[in-house]
């Protein structure tokens, strides 16, 4: 199992430039750095935001022990002095960001860094593999909640990812609403709750479905769920309620045209007395799918590849910028941006707010480089890491609620499936020094 | 940072069926799995295996430690019986696999593991999560590979996956024959070259190019490469040169056209002298884009985004399948099949086999359930684990050599990025009792 400490989960080039920065004298120079999107994901109206959970206590964890420092070293990544600045190093500079499940849109500063040029520099990779792939995730997981409405949503695409970004999306869908996940390490090491019953080799691994069913029934007791396609769903329904009684808890169609295969199912299981045993569907599901079965009598469902790879969209695209530095220690901030002609962005460190109307939903988002309070506004960012220590830890239960009071700000419009533009852009207004 | 055993990387449902094969007794009965993708991504023409050196190691080393089993019977994942079978478990059956770096089509048998129900049924999230997260970034990476020819390609992709993921993609890409990454975790841990010179912010750093370039030039000679399109490339090139000399190693561009600024920048390097001067692009390749910039003349790319993420196709489909089972400890194997009928399957334990032309060409890949050798055949598995211990541990130098020769087995038209049908697909032949 990887044993890595942040440090090396980072590109070669930060700590190059950092060489450079300790040889020619600027590396304790005051910079801002800010992370945002360009872009949302073509057809995409808002985007969420997810991970910071996960990167904040690693932020200020920040660090690289002897061993990595020698193997540094070794490398000719970085020189002595280097070697000797990084032994010394930890983070001891401030975030503020977007609350973990909040909403952003292009442009949106989810995340600001200010420290010295050394440290911010080093953070660049580590805080964009951690926002762009859990943000990717959460706002696809989210379009899955809207359309499923209250029927709940169960994250089972573990198989599908690297088995570390597995336990991260986990993380990521229950942020934005799915109920549970299958992934037993995001249960013990997040606390989202675990649910699993049985595969099809179960059925296979027994003479018959109906000494499997018996099996599972036995342990589980009759509320679980029994998978019935393995053979045929009509002959698998008859053996399931006949084992477990007309008090089952579900049945789970994991293949076929799932409306037509769900109707069947329903009115099989009414007629069997199994009023009360649930459909839950589990093939290929994404927003879609899930929007276009609004009306099968399907209870829940079980989402897997479409919602760890983010719905076609596996990475959110966020970038993370120098906006300001000063060019002596302790002197000002001088905002800086990138001139490339399409890739064009805002120097200085920013404050973000929000207008909603009467009625709650957001109006408009906008940011500020002089960091003065508007009036009547909500500011977006909290202080999450100050002097390097950690002042914002939510649980994952207030994370939860935070992004589904996020969600209630988007008008109907937004909230579809449909694609369009995106919702809101976030611009500047009164740009002064940063 | 992440400790978990290979234990937790799994579906809870895994553990459920656990309990009940231990409550049925069925537990200690043989079993074979396989691991086979039904079809390719839309349009591909091949896969290309990876993720077999990461995941090895870890099925010999797949157990779970006391806390673990602590926790998952406080959440009454097991229970006292499987928890005790639980503490003493290790792997201890045999795995057969396609070597890494091989190609793969529909229906190839590319992993086949043999043991107890049991300790086989454990391993199937785990299984595919390693190697259809690499085998999709390696069979991405081929296709860049082959685009590109003799034009050496660097990962740099990091920012856009998760952390950890990030570490495997570089090494996947490696595998397909990438030179290099930019990912130091890939380098410390695998042994995969690392490089990295510097980004946008660290001119912006600076109080203006030329200071950041004889910065960056202190420090890493004058054969390192300068980002030259912080502000204006034209005026970015002269300036590398004046600070460089014409024995600039290369310069870099990461935003435009780049066949156009390419050509332009060429020019305006032959002007200056600096004839050995070489130009790198990094903006939004995949293989698309490098198969289109065939006649600029660039000298090297550097790929983000589209390799982490598998080019569009961010997990190959491979699933875990039951396909024999015995009924009794020691009993015959019974060959067992889903019957759904949108994923069947075959019964039965495979050896897969492959003949070529007499270029060298692969001509047809088909498996049998009998483990009958075939003349003029050549078997395409090798033993991987034999009674729980690792017997194939090949080093990545060995693996990307395997690839570039497996590669070098397809015929020019599967070679190239034109969207086809699988060149070959794997079918059945002799079927017997497995």
């Amino acid at each position: 199992m990887p044993v890595t400490s942040p440090g090396l989960l980072t590109d070669r080039y930060e700590l190059t430039m950092l060489t450079a920065f300790v040889r020619d004298g600027s590396v304790g120079h005051p910079a801002v750095f800010e992370t945002f999107a360009r872009r949302l994901p073509e057809g995409r109206r808002y985007g969420v935001v997810a991970g910071l959970g996960r990167l904040a206590p690693m932020l200020a964890d920040f660090r690289f022990d002897t061993a990595e420092v020698d193997w540094l070293r070794a490398q000719e990544v970085v020189d002595d002095a280097t070697a000797a600045w990084l032994r010394d190093f930890r983070f001891t500079g401030d975030v503020d960001a977007y609350p973990e499940g909040d909403l952003y849109f292009p442009g949106s500063p989810v995340l600001t860094v200010r420290g010295t040029l050394g440290e911010c520099v080093m953070l660049e990779t580590l805080v964009l593999s951690v926002l762009n792939h859990d943000s990717a995730v959460a706002s696809a997981a989210a379009r899955m909640v809207l359309a499923a409405g209250d029927r709940p949503l169960v994250e089972m695409g573990s198989r599908r990812t690297h088995e570390e970004a597995a336990v991260a999306a986990a993380r990521a869908a229950h942020v934005a609403g799915f109920a549970s996940t299958s992934n037993l390490a995001a249960g013990r090491r997040h606390g989202v709750p675990t649910v699993g019953t049985a595969a099809h080799a179960f059925t296979l691994a027994h003479p018959s479905e109906a000494e499997a069913f018996a099996s599972q029934v036995a342990v589980q007791g009759k509320d679980t769920t029994l998978l019935v396609d393995t053979y045929d769903v009509e002959q698998g329904i008859r053996t399931a309620v006949e084992v477990a009684g007309p008090g089952l808890g579900a049945v789970r169609i994991d293949s076929g045209d799932l409306a037509d295969t769900a109707a069947a199912a329903r009115a099989l299981l009414d007629e069997l007395g199994a009023h009360d045993t649930r459909i839950v569907a589990t093939s290929d599901l994404d927003e879609y799918v899930i929007t276009a079965l609004a009306d099968a009598p399907i209870d829940g469902y079980g989402v897997g590849t479409r919602v760890v790879t983010g719905s076609g969209h596996p990475t959110a695209s966020m970038v993370y910028k120098l906006v300001a530095v000063g060019f002596e220690p302790d002197g000002p901030l001088h905002p800086v941006a990138k001139k490339s002609h399409d890739k064009i962005s805002v120097g200085g460190g920013k404050t973000a707010w929000r207008t909603h109307d009467a009625a709650g939903r957001v109006t408009r988002e906008w940011y500020r480089v002089d960091g003065v309070a508007e009036a009547g506004a909500t500011r977006v960012q909290v202080p999450v890491v100050r002097g390097g220590r950690l002042v914002h830890d939510p649980s994952l239960a207030e994370v939860r609620a935070h992004c589904a009071s996020a969600l209630a700000t988007l008008p109907e419009a937004a909230r579809s499936v449909s694609a369009g533009r995106p919702y809101l852009t976030a611009t500047l207004e009164g740009e002064t020094d940063g």
